[in-house]
């Protein structure tokens, strides 16, 4: 029963415990682990303390335990010295390893020194995993029946290591497990609980074989198999944004690249976030014109060319100006779709009629535009993330209507 | 010697284990504790289950810990019952907080139902503190020399409860410790390495009494009291944006409402990260006009101004193609200040001459222009930020020039 099988994640790092850098760790590993079937049970974030380290690798009771940081060359990397010495293996230098290692620095132009000798070495019995995007490899090291991987502290290195194949085949063997074929499926639009309420009847949902995971404008699920997928193709429909953990602006990139077609955005209270997040996908170049952020009304109307009888009788945070923003930035920008998005995000501006969190969504295209007023809760950030997310969708939701 | 005080975080909540949400109260909670003099030596996050919970409170070894998550209104929040359990006291209906909720939950017209009467239930001896931004209060529990802080979940209602007089007195008290007179300075544009040898003859450096947090772009420094000010402030001059630990985006939005002044963004590369940022600072609509997301070349002629032989001639990712989109977006926008960024996020697009990382960065007032060229090292992610707070500091510099 691979469903049994218990996880951990320990996270070795000064300053990560000093609360300047957020740890974007735990959430890559975190989504391996659910599509592979395990449990996370425990994170442990420590220091660069020996005896700390030694402590947390000792009293895990978990079966696979992911160790992160602190595998680098500099002083304060004690991790390689202190899992060889915990579990009593000497330290091998791989000679694979140092030719690896060579070939990489040659092309940075960077000498093979000393200091680099050490990234080279590994526990005995440990085997090596390519880092295919930075220099500190990782390993796995087995004892008893608990397996140990060894990852650099870095996000993207550790996203390019667990999507390895080599690694993911290890795994399986270590564990007996199947190739893995879970799903994680994205849905937008419902809440949490509207979810479960349709999934009332679907035993899997009642015996947590399926993982629900909210986060703010989206849900999660997490499916260990492809059996209930069509299930919840049906009825979730156009609801379910993603069959395979993308997020939501990779989605909506793809599709605008895949029909031809751009896109431009005019911001208000989310200030450019929309244009962020859609800039986040690489390549979105292809399809994302640009936009304005048009934070005064004056802004508004002289570049942007909303209607100032518009903004006196209606004002900023309205359905009318919504819809003259999308219309005029997807025509300004020559774009196909406009989407625009102005509201109340806080803590202050809000009013009896239009409360902190009322925000007003708009999408033009060639032949309709749709304008939906929400009122979202949260603090300032909560509500601009919402917006952003639900405008993402709007767009989503009306490109495949054209498609029909 | 405060300074021996150890402390330990334990985050409650399946949905942060899962990896969906990123988990924000390490950052507000460790500050805190490295302002107040505690040394931060463990977190661990874990699932709302009673036993793992129990177990964690338990073998803590630290004299301060902070329990964060699980005391709602929902079934999954155990938090309150098992820290009852673990320490043998039992559960006490507070009248006091029968009658603050009672007030909330009034101003919200909701029902004081009974879910609502278990958030008025503390462990015996249990100190009550406020929770000036949601409903479920707070509780501090001494057992033996230990004192558990419980707390909500949420990142806001967290910071209002840290900032509280009460709670930190009560600290103080138990502790023992002085008024705190901890500062956070911030300081950008230098890196952690070329200060700590700029402080290498300072004691308290090498001592470990200061703290240094690196971020992309900046370096907060933590002290424990204010004796190294005067010295730190010789040394470092304008490289400190804050003594009070405020973030970047804070101290340019303060810093253009005292001087009366307007700013607006061009954004290439950034896609409007610069314009987030800005925006994400409460009441920069003072001082912010808005800004252009010009991703196409076409964009940046049209709509922005760029001159069409600018663009051709020396690329869109080059100095005077900076300096014209910070020049255009002040005239167009009317504002005192524009701000362009332009360059090769990556991970593709980068060539010889301009490689991945390569912003130029621009600044353009009533009276001086000035561009910096950049090379950034990290993912896309990390570049963009770099940008974004690299351009901040050149309209924080540029600002106090003209003061002078």
């Amino acid at each position: 029963m691979i469903s049994d099988l218990s996880a951990e994640i320990i996270i070795i790092g000064k300053e990560i415990l000093n609360g300047f850098r957020r740890d974007c760790n735990v959430e890559s590993i975190a989504r391996w682990l659910l599509k592979n079937g395990f449990s996370l049970d425990k994170v442990q974030i420590i220091g660069d303390i020996d005896k700390d380290i030694a402590e947390a690798l000792k009293l895990t009771k978990a079966r696979l335990i992911f160790v992160t940081g602190g595998i680098g060359t500099t002083r304060d990397d004690r991790t390689r010295f202190v899992i060889a010495d915990a579990f009593k293996r000497k330290l091998r230098l791989s000679k694979e390893s140092v030719v690896c290692l060579s070939e990489k620095l040659r092309k940075r132009n960077v000498f093979f020194t000393n200091r680099y000798r050490e990234l080279c070495k590994f526990p005995e019995s440990a085997l090596r995993l390519d880092n295919p995007r930075g220099l500190a490899e990782a390993f796995i090291l087995s004892v008893k029946s608990r397996a140990f991987i060894v990852l650099p502290g870095v996000p993207f290195e550790i996203e390019s290591i667990l999507a390895l194949p080599s690694f993911n085949e290890n795994i399986r063997h270590f564990f007996s497990t199947k190739k893995c074929e879970g799903h994680i499926l994205g849905l937008v639009g419902l809440r949490e609980s509207e979810i479960e309420d349709i999934c009332l009847d679907i035993p899997e949902f009642q015996r947590g074989k399926v993982s629900l995971l909210p986060s703010p404008g989206l849900v999660y699920l997490i499916l260990q198999n492809k059996k209930l997928l069509p299930l919840l193709k049906k009825r979730f429909g156009n609801y379910i944004f993603t069959y395979s953990g993308e997020n939501l602006e990779q989605v909506v990139i793809e599709l605008l690249k895949r029909q031809n077609k751009t896109c431009s955005v005019a911001e208000s209270c989310t200030g450019g976030m929309l244009g962020e997040v859609l800039t986040s996908v690489s390549g979105a170049s292809q399809v994302f014109n640009g936009g304005l952020i048009v934070y005064q009304n004056e802004i508004k109307i002289k570049e942007l060319g909303v209607s100032s009888n518009t903004l006196k009788n209606f004002g900023a945070v309205s359905k009318i100006t919504a819809k003259e923003m999308a219309c005029c930035v997807r025509k300004k920008m020559k774009s196909d779709w406009g989407i625009a998005i102005t509201g109340i995000a806080g803590p202050s501006g809000g009013s009896k009629e239009k409360p902190v969190g009322t925000v007003f969504i708009a999408v033009s295209g060639n032949k309709q535009n749709t304008v939906i007023k929400n009122i979202f809760s949260g603090d300032r950030n909560i509500v601009r993330i919402s917006a952003v997310r639900f405008a993402l969708n709007l767009l989503r939701r009306m490109i495949l209507e054209t498609v029909k």
